[in-house]
């Protein structure tokens, strides 16, 4: 009996020919030598190598080192390359040459897939949004007069998103408590984790010209998991009135893998419906495609789950946060990322930070290890995600990891 | 008698060999060749060109199209290519080879002279935070309670940072009228500028490691004129809770040319006292370099000057920006910008924005062309600035125009 091909998956893999994420990937014996890679199943395909192989048009644009060069090159290349890499995957034909191309994915180094260019983090969940509002803000109103306006955002630092894998060192800043005389300096006792989705932008736009709605497809190549690191301290004590910057700038994680968004027909859904109304350039009841997607995320600590944050349920869509991050004017430019803000449902297991699940430290998670209103040094957060996929089956989202190690 | 070279300046000329600031520029005859240069008077040294005459060891450094190689290279770097550029300019040995190498400024296009990495703004000046509160707060503390304690800061978009002489687009946005009962949209009413002071950060540092005030010499190049155009009208609607976006992500001017550190030995000084005590990390009074620096600017619309904003009245200096932002381990990319905040001084005509100059359109400034409370389609601002040099010579920085286009 013939061994069995790493290309044979089992039925229902998550990581099958119609999921394809894409990444960059490095061998243990060629450890400087970064390569385009798409996952399927538990193997990671050299794409570059298989383009070159197979003599596709497309070998220039998947030799690169990450991804930008194909994210640059637009909506019909993207369509056009993830059609051929489907059908080396599929066709029996094309074996001799794939297999050879295929690496475990427990073999190998995952990397940043592309350079980040801004980073832009939004405010999307009205649970999310309510319950800081209520933890902060106990005697206003939860929400801000703004919030069901305009999706509420502000930019992040670019420099130090990190791969799914990457250590996060515990951040030092000031922090002061309503009844201290002044701010005190130390590592922060109320490190945070917020579940989002990123989406990642490869075509570009004009400085000067907004990008409407129905141009979300055209200019955004995929989404992921990300974890947007916060120290509630030092925010608190920090963010008025120019909003974060410490509490967040120290670490924010991403998944090794980009889910195209093609791979995400079966999993677009109808966002909740709005309370008031919108102005035109956010006003997507007559859109033809639905803005929402339908991703089911897991947060974990330590490998136990500790809430399960369904993306369905988020005010604004993406589509709706690239209107708006460009009706100024702003361009975009290739390596833009964006992230939803943290997810959470109306459940309290839904709920994406801790910040929520423990009520700002009120009341503890019990977990094996002991009690958690905030991270420990030494605790691994990971989140994991899947989507409808065609046929139902899922589309796995690649995981995002980072452990939390002691302050400098 | 023979032609007057164009290394044989005017006494006291600002752009002198005391000055040396770097840009990129291209000329007519190949606009698409950007290269080094060195302003020298009136005019620009290819500094690629000259160093590979000369046979210098810089010669690859400096053949570059943008100045980021040389940024990367460190501060050794920096002050030897600044001894050999000097001596090219200075010794006369050198004239036969340089002067064909020198191009008159009005005879070049200058370019945005780096790549931008992240871009983040501060709110240093008293004088601004305290009209700012004092406009939309008058019933309150114009300062927040943590202004004395941090540099307030936030991240801008850093692929809409353009050129001086790049025209901007007036953006439309939100905006809302406290009495008005929804948010309308439309081309911003209250266009605004920042005068500011922005710093170029050359050798990065490492995530989780904190840049100590002392090292502020050893990550940054240089400094320029920065004019960080705000709408009124839209921040004011969206920037409760996270800070503002749309209101300023639409464009960020800065200076052709940047001034190297080394240049304004002479202008260093001591900034204001401080009415508290500061944390260790920002505690700059045993520094042996003081952290100010002397700059005059100028505010002119259409060439009529508006204002004259001291940059040594800022309460937070450039060092403490530097070891505040990397406190919590963000770490720092070749690339990294970071703005001053507006530069205002105690009098009324030093207001470096015309919300202060004009307190919010209460006041209106009477200049040839008509009334200005915010800015009218085809207004050009322009911020000029000297600094003192060696032996009472002034130190020119270069300036940052900008004209008001219609919306789009």
């Amino acid at each position: 009996m013939p061994e069995q091909s790493p290309l044979d998956l089992a039925e229902g893999d998550p990581f099958g020919p119609h999921n394809l994420p894409y990444g960059v990937f490095t061998t243990a014996g060629e450890p400087d030598r970064r390569r385009l890679g798409v996952r399927i199943g538990n193997h990671v395909l050299d794409v570059g190598a298989a383009a070159h192989a197979l003599g596709s048009p497309y070998a220039g644009l998947l030799a690169r080192p990450n991804l930008n060069p194909l994210l640059a090159a637009g909506r019909t290349a993207w369509r056009d390359v993830r059609r051929a890499i489907t059908a080396w995957v599929t066709v029996p034909a094309h074996r001799p040459d794939i297999e050879p191309l295929l690496h475990p994915v427990d073999a190998v180094t995952m990397h940043l897939p592309y350079e980040v260019a801004d980073y832009v983090d939004f405010y999307a969940s009205e649970h999310h949004a309510t319950n800081v509002g209520r933890i902060f803000r106990p005697d206003g109103e939860p929400l801000t007069p703004n919030w069901k306006h305009l999706p509420i955002g502000y930019h992040g630092r670019s420099g130090t998103v990190v791969v799914s894998g990457t250590d996060v060192v515990r951040p030092s800043g000031q922090r002061k408590a309503p009844a201290d005389p002044a701010p005190v300096f130390g590592p922060s006792v109320k490190l945070d984790i917020e579940a989002e989705v990123g989406f990642l932008v490869g075509t570009p736009s004009e400085q000067g010209k907004p990008v409407a709605l129905a141009d979300f497809r055209d200019h955004v190549f995929g989404l992921f998991l990300l974890n947007d690191w916060s120290a509630r301290d030092i925010q608190a004590w920090e963010y008025v009135p120019l909003g974060p910057f410490l509490g967040k700038s120290f670490a924010t994680s991403v998944a090794a893998w980009v889910t195209p968004l093609e791979a995400l027909d079966a999993a677009r859904t109808a966002p909740p419906a709005r309370d008031v109304e919108l102005l035109p350039y956010l006003d997507d009841s007559a859109e033809e495609e639905p803005g929402g997607f339908d991703v089911r995320i897991s947060v974990a600590i330590n490998g136990r789950v500790v809430a399960e944050p369904p993306f369905d349920t988020m005010y604004w869509t993406a589509a709706q946060q690239l209107a708006h991050m460009t009706v100024n004017g702003a361009s975009l430019r290739t390596g833009d990322l964006y992230g939803s803000g943290t997810v959470s449902g109306p459940e309290v297991n839904q709920r994406g930070s801790l910040l929520e699940l423990t009520w700002n430290g009120r009341d503890a998670l019990e977990l094996p290890e002991g009690k958690r209103t905030f991270l420990e040094d030494g605790d691994v957060v990971t989140l994991t995600a899947w989507a409808p996929g065609p046929d139902g089956v899922r589309v796995g989202l690649g995981e995002v990891a980072g452990r939390i190690v002691p302050a400098h």
